[in-house]
């Protein structure tokens, strides 16, 4: 049996698409539990409008919920909320494997990093996305988010990280590690780039290919790329903004003239095809890479189908043992021997 | 009578889809009289393929050709290369109004500072690319990769420099301005986001939003958004990455089966078109803004549309007195009043 927690109230379509994603999970995978963290009669109510197995899900009720808009580290200390009370069971509960929650990022990092901790030897968490890319595989970008300002050593940890849920989410044996960069040659970037760039090429445990660019993330060579919270987060959200630009480009050119009209019915399942590999959130959710135990960030307008995704995801990646392989990497490598000058 | 120099050798394809896309332009506008700088022999080649106006097109020859690999500093003293010796011209010859080069960014960028120089005041030249975005118009991305390490000054600059753009070479006469973040509210970013928000708000001359994120680049409410060379790189390639990944699964699938393959008959136009607002090599490749004189940068794969549209691009700045502009607005506002910690 898997225990998995889901915060049923985070997210813009709270709780009915989170309590229809997680049923759709629990119908896919007999072994799942899932136990619900909000209020125990508004999810109770969405449970009644569908069918599914009692006996594996639970309720843990709470009252507060954590807005998109508060400040995170304040949210952290309000442990009736359904986002704290999730992590404080996920620390207490040993047969909890894991928490998927599409609320506040900044909280969802915050009370991972105060509430549940961080795998000894981990300087920060990281939010690691899955990016599609054009080998119909997936680029892990990390960190997204979690971490604004870095030092070298941060982003050394992230490629280990990352390289570590590669092999263990995606089943990628030697994962490829490239730096974000702004040109693929050795002495590109600001002084944090040429200094990650030497300490990754030193680095044991990690298959470094040298700095990629943005286009990388999503046709690059690479299975990692590793940047800076800021940098990786608007690299991110400038695909995301393309992505959808493109397909509202598309929408509106493929309905302008009966022609067209004509052709999208013949291409309708072709259109379907294109969107499945261009949508991440399909990919499962970012991961909360670096903490004690699995946590899943799903997108905040997560339908139901996002939701199922995520939770799948955290099953797939607790049963690949994520936290132990994470353990084992920082155990082999012995950063501050190679990162003196950058240590905190 | 407007007379534009041209980077005969400069790009993947060069010189023959330079001279291509050149004849192009000339066609186009009655106006322009134009200068290629590279090797006499082979551009009088080219040439000799088309029909064109031969008393509005002059060559001025020069043997070397600088490449995309060798390092830009030490190319600007390659004073008989084919870009050096544009810039030489530019600088002299006050009837030559703007320069188009395909050739290598960091070149181009190098040798319009030393050689060409910079509007007084201003503290660096940056790149500045034309992004179509959801409102059938531009986003300006400003910079794109000419300076890696940026002080809020610069930013502050880039602003002031891409507003003046946006007025001279796009028409709009109020450009919003954004600050690109890794969220939207005020306190986001690092310590340089941080400080350059509190200029840009206080700032005379720009009419400032606040922060935008990446997605905002393509889909978002203004006209200019701000960034450091590295941080504006990176979005820039994400775009083009995320691009090119879809416009490659589009093709994929709409060629997969015979159904496929008739719908994409009654598309054609339509894809054609969507590919049409989507091209941001046809929008005029990217300025370097902060030059004494017009400067288009084109994109490395130039074919020779996008030749003739950055010649076009150069010549529509050129009149409409982006020079003038710059100098003007950076008359109208007293930066180091306003930043006295960041000044260099």
């Amino acid at each position: 049996m898997i225990k998995i927690l889901v915060d049923a109230m985070g997210g813009d379509k709270a709780p009915a698409a989170i309590v229809q994603g997680a049923v759709q999970a629990l119908e896919k995978d007999r072994d799942l539990h899932l136990i619900f963290t909000g209020r125990q009669s508004e999810i109770q109510a969405e449970l009644n409008k569908l069918k599914y197995d009692k006996a594996r899900v639970e309720i843990a009720d709470c009252q507060d919920v954590i807005d998109m808009n508060d400040n995170p580290v304040e949210a952290v200390r309000r442990s009736d909320s359904s986002m704290m009370k999730a992590y404080a069971m996920l620390r207490k509960q040993d047969d909890i494997c894991a928490f998927v929650t599409a609320g506040s990022t900044g909280a969802a990092i915050a009370g991972g990093q105060i509430l549940l901790g961080r795998i000894r030897g981990v300087k920060r968490a990281a939010l690691c996305p899955a990016i599609p890319n054009s080998r119909g595989h997936v680029t892990l970008l990390c960190d997204c988010g979690a971490n604004t300002e870095c030092k070298p050593i941060m982003l050394c940890q992230f490629a280990l990280l990352a390289s570590a849920y590669a092999k263990v989410g995606f089943g990628i044996a030697n994962p490829k590690v490239g730096l974000l960069n702004n040109g693929t040659e050795e002495h590109k970037g600001d002084a944090l780039r040429q200094e990650t760039y030497k300490y990754l090429s030193e680095m044991q445990g990690v298959d470094f290919i040298g700095n990629v660019e943005g286009r990388d993330i999503m046709i690059g060579e690479c299975d990692v790329v590793v940047a800076d919270g800021y940098t990786g987060n608007i690299a991110l959200k400038s695909i995301e903004g393309c992505g959808k630009l493109m397909l509202g480009v598309m929408k509106k050119e493929f309905s302008a003239t009966l022609r067209s009209k004509i052709g999208y019915l013949f291409l309708k399942k072709a259109i379907k095809n294109m969107r499945g590999q261009l949508d991440f959130e399909k990919a499962g959710g970012a991961l909360l890479l670096g903490l004690k135990k699995v946590v899943v960030k799903s997108h905040g307008s997560s339908k139901p189908q996002t939701i199922a995704a995520a939770i799948a995801n955290a099953a797939n990646i607790y049963r690949g043992g994520l936290v132990p392989a994470v353990e084992k990497s920082l155990e082999s490598v012995d950063l501050n021997s190679i990162i003196m000058e950058s240590a905190e």
